[in-house]
C-alpha cells in the first residue's frame, strides 16, 4: 500500500512541488537550531553514527524521566515497528483497523497471524473496550495508535490500562504508537510513557519525525517497559540503524519545547477551524484530536481532482475498514488551509 | 561484536577524538559536493525521503550501466545484508571466515544454519576455490567480500564464475559485497557489476559509506542479476530506509570521480608503503588490497596501548577464524600513516 507524502510522484508528473495534506508532519518547518545541528554532524559525516545512540538516549532518558536501558532509537518509528515484530515473533497478534498499514505489513513479515477489530463509523472509530476481548492466550503483540491514524480517535487512559492487564494476564506485550501524541491538546492525559516501570508489557513509540518536521532525517525511538525487550530490540538487526544528523538533530529537537508549544497552539485552533469548516461544506468528519483529520465525501475522486489543483490529500479506500471516500487531510498553518478549503469548495461545488 | 569505529566510547572516556585507524572509510573526508548536497537537502527536512529513491537509482543505473529495476537502496550496506537474508531465508548458508560479522549474524536472524570455509594464514586466507565446494543442493545464500573484510584479499573472477555456476546448479544466490572495490587498484578487472545481466543467482552490494567518507549519513545499495530478488528486496522491511541527505550525498558523489581517482592512487601508495614498514617492524602482513591491512603481532595489547596513545586500531580477536594477536589498520594519509608508525614503533620496541 502506498502512503501519503510522496511528493516525488508529483515533483516528476508536474515538475513542480505540491501542497501536501497528505503527510502529517508540523507544517512550521524543521526547528532552525535543530537543522543547524544536523547540518554541523556533516561535518563528521566520515565516522561511524553510534550504534548505541548514547548521547541521545541520555537526553531522552532526561526529557521522559525514563532509564536509558529502557530506550531504543530507529531509522523512524517504522524501523521500530518492524524490529518489534521481528524480536517478538507473536503466533497471533490484535490490531485495530483502521490503523497504519505497517503494523499488519510488519506483523505479517514475522509469520504472524493477525486478528483485527474492524472499528466503525457509527461508534466514531472508537474502540470502546473492544479490543481487551481479542486479547487470548497466545496473543503476542497488540498495537494501537494513540491517537490513532487515519482516525485521529483518542483512547482514554482507563481503557488501555485494561488492554495493559489482559496483556499481563495472557504474555503479551502492547505497543502503543504515540507519534501524534504532541499534537494532542493534553498529552499529558494520554500519554503512557509514565507508566512504563509499572508495566512491563508496555512499549511506547514515538518519532521526532512528525512535532519537529524531520520526516526527511529519519529517527524514531521506543520506549520499553521491558529492559530485556528493549535489550533484545536494541540487538535486532544492523549496528547503525540511525544517522549522525539524526541523532544530533534529536539532541537539539528536544530543547525546542518552545516550537512544541506554539505548534499545538497552532494545530488545536486550526483542526477546530477546519473541522467546522470542512463540516460546513457537507463533509462527514471524524472529531480527531491530532493533526489530521478524516472525512467522508460523496465525491470519490476528490484527491484527483485537488492533485490536479497542486494538493496532495490523502485517498483513505485503501486502509482496511475504510471504503471509497474516505480522506485523510493534515492541518496544517491557516494560509495553507485556506488554499485546501478554498480548492475543496471549488471541487465539490462544481464537481 | 564490536565493530570499528567506535570513537564514541573513546570520545566519553578521553574527552577527545582518537586518530581512528579502526574504520575502512575514504581518509579525505566527504567531498565538498557532496556535503553541500546533504546540506541543501535539509531545507526539505519535513518531507519524507523518496520511499523508491527514485532520481538516486536512476543516477546509480547511468553509473553502473544496470537497469533501475535491478538496483535496491538501504540505510547502509548492513542494511540490505539483512533485508537479503531475510528475503532468501536461505535453510543453509555458506561463507568465508574471517569475514563481515554481520552476514552470520543477519543470517541466524533469518533462522538460516550457516556453513563456514575457515581460511588460513598459511595460505594467505585466498578461498582458493574451496567456497565451491561447500554449495550444495539447500544452500540458498553465499556471502563472499571480495575484497573480502578483514583481510583485504581479492578473489579472481574465474573462481567466482565458478562459484556461480554452482549457485546456479543449487539454486542458490552469491552476494559479492564490492564495498572496498573502490579502494582496489583495477576495481574493473574484479567487480562482478558487469555480469548482472546474464547471472539472475548474482547480488553485488555497494556502499557510498567507505568511497566517499559518508559514514555517518548511512547509504548503501544491491545490485540483483534477479529483478523478482530485486522487487523482494525493496519490499522488505519499512517504506523509508534512505534519509533524503543520503539520498542527496549520494547524487551528489557520483558526479565525484576525481575524487575516486585521487583516493585510489593515494590508498595504492600508502598501502603499499604500510605494508613494507609493518613488516620491517617484524609484523606478519597479509598482502591485502583494500584501503586496509590485517597483520599478526606476538604484542597481544597492542590496540590497548594505541588507543592509549589516541589512536584505534581494530583488534580481530573477535573474528571467527582469527585468534589473539590479529589487527587492521586502515590505510589514511600519509601523515596519519606515519602517526600510526611511529606509535607502533613506540609500543614495540618498548612494549
Amino acid at each position: 500500500m502506498k502512503h501519503g507524502g510522496d511528493w516525488t510522484a508529483y515533483l516528476e508528473e508536474y515538475g513542480r512541488l505540491p501542497l501536501d495534506f497528505s503527510a502529517n508532519v508540523s507544517p512550521l518547518g524543521i526547528p532552525a537550531r535543530v537543522r543547524e545541528a544536523a547540518v554541523k554532524a556533516l561535518d563528521a559525516a566520515d565516522r561511524y553514527p553510534d550504534p548505541e545512540c548514547r548521547a541521545l538516549r541520555k537526553k531522552l532518558s532526561l526529557y521522559h524521566g525514563i532509564g536509558e536501558e529502557r530506550i531504543v532509537c530507529g531509522n523512524g518509528a517504522a524501523d521500530l515497528i518492524y524490529r518489534l515484530c521481528r524480536c517478538i515473533k507473536p503466533e497471533h497478534a490484535v490490531l485495530a483497523a483502521p490503523g497504519f498499514a505497517e503494523y499488519e505489513k510488519a506483523l505479517s513479515a514475522a509469520g504472524s497471524t493477525v486478528e483485527t477489530l474492524l472499528l466503525q463509523p457509527e461508534t466514531g472509530f472508537r474502540t470502546n473496550r473492544s479490543l481487551v476481548r481479542l486479547v487470548r492466550g497466545g496473543t503476542g503483540l497488540v498495537f494501537l495508535g494513540n491517537p490513532n491514524n487515519p482516525t485521529g480517535v483518542l483512547t482514554e487512559r482507563e481503557e488501555l490500562l485494561e488492554l495493559l492487564s489482559a496483556c499481563r494476564r495472557t504474555d503479551s506485550v502492547l505497543a502503543v504508537d504515540e507519534c501524534f501524541m504532541d499534537f494532542v491538546e493534553e498529552p499529558a492525559r494520554f500519554s503512557l510513557s509514565g507508566l512504563l516501570e509499572d508495566w512491563p508489557e508496555l512499549v511506547v513509540l514515538k518519532a521526532f519525525t512528525k512535532s519537529w518536521a524531520m520526516a526527511g532525517l529519519r529517527l524514531g525511538y521506543a520506549l520499553c517497559g521491558s529492559e530485556a525487550l528493549a535489550e533484545a530490540l536494541a540487538e535486532e538487526g544492523q549496528p547503525w540503524p540511525v544517522s549522525l544528523p539524526a541523532q544530533a538533530a534529536g539532541i537539539a529537537a528536544l530543547d525546542e519545547q518552545d516550537y512544541l508549544c506554539t505548534l499545538r497552539k497552532l494545530i488545536a485552533v486550526e483542526r477546530r477551524r477546519m473541522r467546522e469548516e470542512l463540516t460546513a461544506l457537507g463533509l462527514r468528519v471524524v472529531p480527531g484530536e491530532a493533526n489530521f483529520l478524516l472525512f467522508y465525501s460523496e465525491e470519490r475522486a476528490l484527491s484527483d481532482k485537488l492533485r490536479e489543483r497542486g494538493i496532495l490529500l490523502r485517498d483513505c479506500s485503501s486502509f482496511k475498514g475504510l471504503e471509497q471516500g474516505w480522506f485523510r487531510t493534515a492541518v496544517r498553518t491557516e494560509a495553507e488551509n485556506g488554499a485546501l478549503l478554498r480548492a475543496l469548495r471549488e471541487v465539490l461545488k462544481h464537481g
